[in-house]
C-alpha cells in the first residue's frame, strides 16, 4: 500500500499522544488521535489517559470543536463502534463532521470493530494501515491480548555477560547497578501483574511491588501473582502483606485447607506456641487463590493467563525464577523479553534461563533485538520473538 | 593536569593516525605523530606502518621539513630514545629544531624510555599526559605487554542472550550472523596470534585461521596455538595444515615422541594399514611445540603468555573454548572481552564461560562495557576488566 506522504507526521504524532496512556488505561487500548482542519492545520489532539475516560477521539474532537467539520482524523487505533462508558467514538466523528479517518491498526475485538465500516458507509473516506508497525508497537500489550485472549507477556531477567544470575553459593545480590533496578521498578508500575514462581518466593521473599522498599506506590499497585503449584507459600511471605493485591495460583489437585492457610493473615503469628486456629483468624482481604490445571512439571501456564486476561489482567511482567521462565519460553508465551546485563563475569552459579525445550541448535528460540540502550554500568537489551510459521499472532 | 586546548585536536588526530598500524606493527608499538608549525598549522602527519619500517615521528619530520623549527610536535607514545632499526626519535626531533614536545603516554620500557629526559636536558618544552587515555587505548595491546612482560589477551565468544555457547546435544553453529563470523575472521587478524584449547581442537577442528575457509590469508599469519597438555592434537587437525604457523603447548612432563606425532607430516596416512614410522616422516616446517609446566588442571597459563611473548607476540585471541576461558578469566589473563550476543534464546546446553575461580556475587570478575555495536542481527559488547585494587598494570 501506497502511504501518502502527509499522513505520515500526524499518524506519528497520534502514536507518541498514545504512548502517554501507558500504565494507565489498562484494560482499555492506548490511543492516540490527531485532528487536521480542512486546510491541513493541527485542530486538535487526544489520548486516552484512564479506563473510564474520554476516548482519545472525544479529546481531540473537542478540541478541535468546530475545526473538525471537513477535516481528517488520525488515529492510532480504529475508532470504536460500540457503546461503553463513552458513545462509540464513529458516530462522534461523524457527528463531528469530519471528511476523512486515517487509522494506524483494525481493532481486532468483535464487540469493538465496525467504526471503519460505518465511516465509510456514511461516506468518510477511512485509510488503514497507515505507520502500522508504530501503531502495533505502542499499544502490543493490549493488542496481543485482543488477539490472543491470554495477557502480553514481558520476561525480564538481570544476568551477567555470561548468562549467570547468580553465584555458585546462590548469592545473586545485587548484579546489575541501582540505576537497572530502578528501571525495572519503572517497568513493573506499567504492567497490571508481576508473576513469579514458587522458587523465587521461597529463595529471596521479593515484595514484587512496582517501587522499592518503604516508597508507597502512587495510583494502582500491579496484581502480584506466585505460581505455586502445591501451596508452598508462606503465610509470612512478603508477597501477602496487604501492600498490593495478591494472587496465588495453585493446582486444581492441592489440598484442601491450603485457602486458610493463605487467606487468612494469622494473628497467632506473634505467639508460635499457639495451636493455629486460621477459621477463626481475619481475612486477608487483599490476597486470593486461583486453582489452576497442572501441566508437565508445573501449572498450565496458558490457562493461568486466560484465567488473568478474565480478571483484567492485560499485560504480565514475569520475574523468573529462571524454571518458570523457561516453561513461559518454551511455550511460546513470551512476547518481550527484557534482559539487563551486568559487565561481571561469574563462570560458574545459576544461568539466567533455566530448560526452554530446546535440544539441538536449530530449535533455539530465536528473537530480534530491537532496543539497546545503557542504564548506568549496565546494558539493556529489548528483544521480541521472531513470528512462527503457523503460529498466530 | 590542566590540559591546554589548543592541544586536545592535533593530538587526536595523532591518536587517529596511530590506529591506522593496528594489526601490523607487532612487535612494535602503534605510534602517531601531528607536527604543527610555529604558527599552529600542521605541517607533517605520520604513523608507524609496519615493523621495520620508519617510526611515525620521522615521517612526520620527513614532511614537514623545514617548517619543524620552531614547532610542536604531537606523538601518542614518548619518542624513543635508542637506536634500533632506525636512530633515535629524540635526536630527530632536536635534529629538525623542534621547539615543544607533546606526549600522550611515557614508554614504560627501559630500553626505549629516556626520549623526553634528553629532550628536556636540551631546552625542549615537553607537556605528557595529553589524551593519555586516548593514546593509552589505542595501543593497549603493546603497552600491556610491554608493562606485563606478557601478551595482552582478547576473549572472544558466542553466545544467546541467555549466556550459552551450545545446544544441549553439542550443536553451536550457528549462534551467530555471517556478519559476526566476518567480524571475528577482521578482529583475529589483527592478533599476533590464536589461542585455542585442546578441547575445541577436538571438537571443532577449527582452522584457526584469520580468513574464512578457502580465502587466502594476505600478509602475515597470526601464529595458531592450541593449549593442549596431555599432547592429544591429532596429526590430522587442520590446525596443522600449514595454511599458518601453529604452536602446539603441551606440559612438560608429557611423554617423548609427542614431538615426532605432532611434527612430522604422516606421509603414510593415505595408507592407515602401514605401521607408523614418524623417524623418516619428513618435517612439518609450520608446526612447533613447546613445553609448558602445569598448574592445577591445566598449563600454567603465565608462563605460555611469556613463552609467546619471548617470540615475539604482542596480542592473543583467545577463542576458548569455556573451560580455558575461564582458567585466562580466574588468573586475571584477560584484558578485554568481546562478546558476540544473538538475538536467541536456548535454556539448557553449555554456557559460554567455565569455572573462573567465583564462588560468591562479591567474587565476580567485574568489567566495564566500553562499546556497543549491532553486527547484522547480533550485537557486539566489548568489555575490559575494572582496575583491580593491587593488581599492577
Ligand atoms: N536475575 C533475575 O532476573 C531473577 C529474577 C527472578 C528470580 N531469580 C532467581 O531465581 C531463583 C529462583 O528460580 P527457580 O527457577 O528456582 O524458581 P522459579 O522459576 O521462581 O519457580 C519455579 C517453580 O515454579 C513452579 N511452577 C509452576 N508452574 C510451572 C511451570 N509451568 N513451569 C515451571 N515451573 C512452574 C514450580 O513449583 P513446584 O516446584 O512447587 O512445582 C517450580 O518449581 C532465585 O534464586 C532468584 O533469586 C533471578
Ligand atoms: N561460542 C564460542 O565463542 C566458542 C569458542 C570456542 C569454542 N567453543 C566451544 O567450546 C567447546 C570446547 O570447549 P572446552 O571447554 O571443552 O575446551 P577448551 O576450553 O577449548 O579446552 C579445554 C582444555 O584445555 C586444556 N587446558 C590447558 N591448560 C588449561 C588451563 N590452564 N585451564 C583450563 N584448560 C586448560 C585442558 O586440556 P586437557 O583436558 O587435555 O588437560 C582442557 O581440558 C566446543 O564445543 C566449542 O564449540 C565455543
Amino acid at each position: 500500500m501506497e502511504i501518502p506522504a502527509e499522513d505520515i507526521a500526524p499518524m506519528a504524532r497520534a502514536v507518541e499522544l498514545a504512548g502517554h496512556g501507558h500504565g494507565t488505561t489498562s484494560p482499555n487500548p492506548v490511543v492516540g488521535c490527531v485532528i487536521l482542519d480542512s486546510a491541513g492545520q493541527v485542530a486538535g489532539e487526544g489520548f486516552h489517559a484512564y479506563a473510564g475516560g474520554p476516548h482519545a477521539e472525544i479529546v481531540a474532537l473537542a478540541q478541535a470543536g468546530e475545526r473538525a467539520k471537513g477535516g481528517t482524523a488520525y488515529v492510532t487505533l480504529e475508532p470504536c463502534d460500540h457503546t461503553g462508558r463513552t458513545g462509540p467514538c464513529s458516530l462522534a466523528l461523524l457527528d463531528a463532521g469530519v471528511a476523512r479517518v486515517v487509522v494506524g491498526v483494525p481493532d481486532p475485538t468483535p464487540k469493538a470493530a465496525g467504526g471503519a465500516a460505518r465511516l465509510r458507509a456514511h461516506g468518510v473516506e477511512v485509510t488503514s494501515g497507515v505507520l502500522a508497525e508504530q501503531a502495533e508497537r505502542v499499544n502490543e500489550e493490549w493488542l496481543t491480548c485482543a488477539r490472543l485472549g491470554r495477557p502480553h507477556v514481558t520476561w525480564k531477567f538481570a544476568a551477567t555477560l555470561d548468562g549467570r544470575s547468580a553465584a555458585e553459593d546462590g548469592t545473586s545480590q545485587w548484579i546489575t547497578s541501582p540505576e537497572a533496578r530502578a528501571d525495572v521498578h519503572r517497568l513493573r508500575a506499567a504492567a497490571d501483574a508481576i508473576v513469579a514462581g514458587i522458587g523465587t518466593v521461597l529463595a529471596d521473599d521479593p515484595l514484587l511491588t512496582a517501587r522499592p522498599a518503604g516508597q508507597a506506590a502512587e495510583g494502582r499497585a500491579p496484581l502480584r501473582v506466585v505460581v505455586d503449584p502445591d501451596g508452598r507459600t508462606p503465610p509470612s511471605a512478603r508477597v501477602l502483606d496487604g501492600q498490593a493485591p495478591t494472587l496465588v495460583a495453585v493446582a486444581d489437585d492441592v489440598r484442601t485447607g491450603i485457602e486458610a492457610d493463605l487467606l487468612r493473615a494469622p494473628h497467632h503469628a506473634t505467639d508460635p506456641q499457639l495451636a493455629p486456629d486460621r477459621e477463626s483468624d481475619p481475612p486477608r482481604g487483599d490476597v486470593d487463590l486461583i486453582r489452576v490445571p497442572r501441566r508437565g512439571a508445573g501449572l498450565d501456564l496458558e490457562v493461568l493467563l486466560r484465567e488473568l486476561a478474565a480478571r483484567g489482567v492485560v499485560s504480565v511482567f514475569l520475574e523468573g525464577g529462571p524454571t518458570l521462565a523457561g516453561s513461559f519460553v518454551g511455550q511460546g508465551l513470551v512476547d518481550r523479553v527484557v534482559a539487563y546485563v551486568a559487565p561481571a563475569l561469574l563462570g560458574s552459579g545459576r544461568a539466567a534461563l533455566g530448560g526452554a525445550g530446546v535440544r539441538t541448535i536449530g530449535e533455539s528460540h530465536r528473537l530480534t533485538f530491537d532496543e539497546i540502550s545503557e542504564i548506568g554500568p549496565d546494558i539493556r537489551l529489548i528483544a521480541r520473538p521472531n513470528p512462527q510459521p503457523g503460529r498466530e499472532k
